[in-house]
């Protein structure tokens, strides 16, 4: 780590004097001293050798003589790459491979209201080829007064329902460490019908204790949802919580972010940091376009908005996809209105497909450039 | 509740048919509908009667056909201020009484390192006349490789000091249900020599499970931080969940908004807002200056941008006051560069006692101009 | 417009004396009072009929008694969608086509720093079948001690090469009136050898005076940046005033947004609202992925972030693509670490060609679907 | 200006390459290569040396092989706050003088809607001893359909009426260049009765073309806003634009951001930044809270949220106060909600006076203990 001081800073100033006593009273860290002489100015740096790990960069910076501190040491120690980094990239659960190059579409219910609705859509999943969903049956929202999800009561039918139309993983959400065992012990008393992602929502991303939680544990993969109000950084070292409990298979979701320039739509769609995350991570990459997009609305064109979103991720190499249909958005009891119909799936699929043809198109583009250069 | 329609929304179109199948399909309510003519135009709207507080405003505006939703229910029903409200407002705990009138100053250690310190602390908080405290012992930090506070392991000596230098209340966050227990118990088995006020930090604003718990105890009082991301409704709903589940003892508190225009600031000082909370609800609001301003620069005039801050957020009638001290703020473990030394509290209390007066002064200006007009 | 006062306010309490004292004095305007009754509350709303359209929705908001406005009149008079709409969307200048389905990349020089860049990036234009490009003459820079563009000195040379290598339009901001003049008669000097798009930026995106004298002139079309900072509905009203002042052939640009969600990209994406500029106006839209995304960084997948944003835009159906190349981006007067090389102009053309088919092909599925149900 | 490369940047990589290149080919700047032996890791230090004042720090940042650039050259060189400064502060017209030490009232009209407000307006002020005002005649408005000032009509009885009333100084937007020749020649016409502050307004903090054009007059003093969406380094920036084309004398003012979080509030008062103004630079600062808080309402403590957010700056030194009376608020033209009414005035007046005395009291605090210290 290094500490550039201010270059009007001078040396026998009380800042740098504060300073300089402030980091040499860092347990187990030995300072060194440079120089630097440009034509008209000096400028003063102190590195910082030993074990900088536990160092707060924001902390130091705040120090008075401090213009900047730059940290040599690296982040994301498990799930980011690194300079020749040679490690894995994925996992399988349950047959179902994840990756930074391969794609999966969740489709399902964003709260689980009743057994008829979860099996119109797994029956509909089934006709049309899909493998994976998402059920919510814990969901937090903003008002104490508002509808909470079924919780437990509905998960034996879920997992039976899962199993009866070959449902191999269902993503999700939990709020609690409690809900993992109710889901695990669930899914014996059931036999094991199917798989589940446990996936923890964006208002969540640093409830950090139940981050350890659902790390400690391996049987599940995790799908992360990016922070509201946070930089990327700060969700990504979110995600290596998990890592640094012991489970590193964990998917990160993108599902667009609060802020007032969104407006018509819900949140900001933030799927140009697909590539992003894949180049200062392992972890293949979720998107969210239901969340982030919030209606049914349709361009003139006539595609609807939440599938032009879907385009973009996809496009850019999204590995997953977490889409909420409903097969009666009307009397859903969340999120109703940006539900897509039962209906509409076999187009959405179709859409994806033809997208992500055009993106492995891209792909072999640039490799042929790459070759021939 | 209710429902504009788009003025152009046509009677007989896909999206009215749409957005009223919808409606009529909430359980419990019963639909009555409004045509208004204006001049050139005319408008449709949907009253939705019966018990509307289940339905989310954001989902049917995002129908079809509808302009707007307007909420004609209270919200923040237990902790806001309604209409004819009578209902006191405040609470005492262990002798100290809190309400939208008093203040009470919290100065202490953002985290707890060693005893000695606590005890530095304390014997200065004694000296200056001070019977409240915060203390960090569990703390939440962005990267999991940092240093995570020394839990339950410091409570002991954490109370007994503060039995021994006559605090009354400490203020600690949690950020786990077991902390609650772990602290209770201490608390216990060291004969109650303090009492602790339950802090819930930013990162875990809409941790609702963890609200609930705090919420189901009543015997600690509760000082809830506003969100990171969210707007000021969503956190004020947050503590909604806090009373909701029984425990109305609660004080928000002001911390800073994360965004960009604050630098070089840390966080932006929201204490504009303390009149606001003050009008929509009857919690007591607390201020933290250090974690908004984040150093301890000083403007000009000499007085440092901290105490600048405090002062704004006491001139407008802020009832309690969260600050960072530290006896040796170059070896503290975690916010070292914000927190003020113990040589500064008493210049920081004259400073909060100043403005404080001046506060009052204001106050009977006020009531002078009303009585006489 | 629809003024609805809060549920809770007393027909005889003094915020409705003075609201209703307040619309009773607004010019040209008559009121009409609805009370409805629920089974809980009542509301009460008035109708404000005459000329609303000059009234201010947000200051009526802000008065005591009032809970929200609804306009029920059109925003966005001339350039917004409209029921019934049958005005013609888009414009032909110069030969080339700008609509709602058509699609024109304008690759270019950021800043114009001599006239052997301009040549060759022309050349290289010329090579790959382009008629459009961009180029900087006039630049708006945030240190008033930074390079500010060669001004109109350089303009004579880039009209001649323009016209030397069949270059059509040239888009090119103006941040004063007096650009527009200076560019005029320099076409005329030179023989008129090509086309002009004028550019406003996103620093002058509400500089209503140059968006006025801009507008009061209907040879050049124009490029309208959205603005920092603002909504997506007052970078719209922007547009607006071009069109309101005689000139309505305007494309509306997406250049991403200034946020701290963006990091480490430059700006956060914006491309999603794609469909939304096209469904809320006739406006064609353009994508500028070089400032959204500030760098020439590969995904892990071997494509830039760079080219991974403009696909984004154009498989959501942008109809114009304003892009930074430079002979020698090392020597770019400015942003050029974000310029591509010009060995780079065919793969990125080929890109775009891959994913405008596939939105073509998105397009033909959304149809059949459409005929079929 | 210092480069400093990743960490894991290796020496014969093609970033590295490409960066050096990028680097060795900036006109007149010569390079310095340091490297730094860390313990596990070792860093490389481009220096550049030479006039590194036109290079773009986010440029150089932007290159594939930079973690980070560090600017060791002076910001905001007139107008900012440097070593060993002597420099003299503020500045002295029509006889009132406004440095960082005094503080002025400009209390008047949002816009100027006829000679019978003017004059009601002026007359209060008169009455209660004060010699500065704001009149609104060029109003830059969201919608180009509103209202849009009355221009220079207005101009010969408002400075008349000035004249009539001893007012000395009038803050006037001005949003064209034109505007100030209008001001000037109808005060030259009037005979002078009166002085002018040119104000620019937020949407125009980076009209760079008006900002040098005001700059390039040294006649009348400038009160320059914050800007929306951009941070307060980039505002400081503009304010420097003047300075560079000649006019120092430059007054800042803060006006509260717009973002989310501010709600119910019309923008996020940003007054914590005084104390931050004046340490960066040399400008008086002035707060308008006006526009920040956006409403009349008062907290339950009796005072209004205006007052409040008026004293927070005041109780942080601020210099100028902006503030928005009207006769007849109802019938104000614009932003009528958020103007107080004339039997106001004396109120906010003297608790204006209330919390200055306490600012007062904190400096001479503050300097008592330096003193002793």
């Amino acid at each position: 780590m290094i500490v550039l001081l201010h270059s009007d800073a001078e040396e026998d100033s009380i800042e740098v004097a504060r300073t300089l006593d402030y980091l040499k009273n860092l347990p187990g860290i030995r300072l060194q001293k440079h120089i630097v002489k440009g034509k008209a100015q000096q400028l003063t740096e102190i590195y910082l050798i030993g074990d900088t790990k536990k160092l707060s960069k924001e902390e130091i910076e705040a120090l008075p003589a401090v213009e900047r501190v730059v940290r040599i040491s690296e982040e994301y120690r498990i799930l980011g790459r690194h300079k020749d980094d040679r490690r894995s990239i994925g996992f399988t659960y349950n047959g179902v491979l994840f990756d930074q190059d391969t794609i999966n579409v969740f489709a399902g219910l964003c709260a689980v209201d009743n057994a008829e609705n979860v099996e119109l859509m797994m029956k509909a999943l089934k006709e049309n080829g899909q493998v994976c969903t998402r059920m919510g049956a814990y969901k937090p929202r903003t008002n104490p007064y508002s509808f909470q999800g079924h919780g437990k009561e509905c998960l034996p039918y879920v997992f039976e329902l899962a199993g009866k139309y070959g449902i191999k993983i269902i993503s999700m959400e939990v709020t609690h460490e409690s809900h993992i065992e109710e889901i695990d012990s669930c899914l014996e008393r059931t036999g094991r019908p199917t798989g589940v992602m446990l996936q923890i929502g964006t208002r969540n991303t640093q409830n950090f204790e139940l981050l350890k939680a659902v790390g400690r544990q391996s049987e599940y993969p995790v799908l992360l949802k990016r922070g509201y109000g946070i930089t990327l950084n700060e969700s990504l070292n979110a995600a290596e919580y998990l890592a640094s409990e012991g489970n590193a298979n964990v998917i990160f979701c993108l599902r667009g972010m609060k802020t007032s320039f969104a407006s018509p739509h819900r949140n900001m769609v933030d799927f140009a940091q697909v590539p992003l995350v894949k180049r200062l991570t392992r972890m293949p990459v979720c998107i969210d376009p239901s969340h982030s997009v919030g209606s049914r609305e349709r361009a003139p064109d006539g595609i609807p908005d939440l599938l032009h979103a879907t385009a973009q991720g996809v496009i850019a190499g999204a590995n997953m996809i977490l889409v909420d249909f409903h097969p009666d958005p009307a009397k859903a009891l969340v999120d109703g209105p940006q539900a897509l119909l039962l209906e509409e799936l076999p187009h959405f699929l179709e859409d994806v497909r033809v997208v992500r043809e055009a993106y492995e198109e891209r792909l072999r583009i640039v490799r042929t450039m790459a070759a021939s250069s």
